[in-house]
């Protein structure tokens, strides 16, 4: 799936994070994020927006992994724990596909294992293609 | 409301990103971000990440306009248009208060006043302050 | 608009439950129902069920008011306070809509006004007609 | 668990729909729901509503399964396939628990074993006993 690899590499905002895929298949991806202090909000925690940009990433790999391009339509996201430090690991799972709406549960959890928050997403497939 | 400057002033992420406070009263926030080149994802569009963190931020200054520290328990977010370039506004409205929980409706627009994004955001309140 | 008139007495399930339509318009619509017996949980106050179908119901109302066949994708529903007797009112408005995707936001709210529930739904348009 | 058992004979609504609870453990419950003309819409499928109240009633049993007292504050609902006769089945799984709040991932199938829709809901839980 090198399409796939050059989808990865130019997504400048995920760069930006830090965040590395660590594995892809067709409607799946895993990608981790080591925390940093850029990652943190006004009370040290890894800022919402950071944990929702590691999920969405996968989300969107996951999605485009059939070739046809996909846009997020809606997500839905809880957060279950907050943390200060260490990995973050995200792994996205397809749930159901068809011809135009596809959609994904994402799960981040720590190194140590642990639930942070998990992420739901819906996404429109474009009659267009990655390659 | 001298609190809520220094506690946006601490939040990283939202420097990182280069989102600005415009205004805050008791359960109501507003800001902007300046399109960026860091901001982009793959397919030359504001990451929905990027966006997310600007609605959690006016999300988190509402929610925390009261004193209590306000931590997000639940987000439902949906995209609606893609945007590349210009300039992104947020703003977020309290929908319900009580003692333990908040809700808030935000909208981010672009420039020209097109409804980009809306997000619908669930607070827990704790029993401690900010001040 | 009898069409609607016609959509809406064709809906068992919202009979079954006494909805009654109270104003139509294009992208939007109000309904209300009468707590009964029947809407009860096990802790006698409504169950979130009977609300979201009152929400649902004016959620279908307004995204078929544009006479394009839409099927609900998501939703997403906040419980903000109990009730147990009285009238509820639902009241849909349209918050974006393209060829493929249109989104509303919903309040359902007691007869003294107060804030019961928000809902936010997304609504897939096929392109069938429904005259 | 009889008090579950008296906690789910009392939901009158649930009753109404004919819902009949199948099996429940800690944080788990499944039920199912066989599809009459009651529980159509306009288009003749199972009303987005009745689909929800299947979901939410299992989520309610499994979040009370551990005798505190426990609401939903949010709940998300993707609709994934429309469907018009047979069975459905809905069994709710917790993903996280802490003292105030707990999350339930929720699938809804028919008897092919087709995945209909998928529900995550937020639950409050209070300091009060079911008995």
């Amino acid at each position: 799936m090198d399409y796939i690899k050059e989808f990865s590499e130019s997504d400048r905002f995920a760069k930006l994070l830090g965040i590395e895929l660590l594995e892809v298949s067709k409607g799946y991806a895993k990608a981790k994020m080591k925390i940093r202090d850029i990652h943190l909000n006004s009370v040290n925690t890894v800022h919402g927006g950071a944990i929702f940009t590691l999920a969405d990433y996968t989300f969107a790999i996951a999605a485009n992994s059939h070739e046809k391009i996909s846009v997020a339509l809606n997500v839905n996201i809880s957060f279950l724990k907050a943390v200060s430090e260490g990995t973050l690991f995200s792994e996205a799972k397809e749930m159901s596909i068809n011809p135009k709406i596809a959609t994904y549960n994402i799960e981040i959890s720590n190194e140590k294992g642990e639930l942070i928050s998990t992420f739901h997403g819906m996404a429109y497939r474009k009659d267009k293609f990655l390659k």
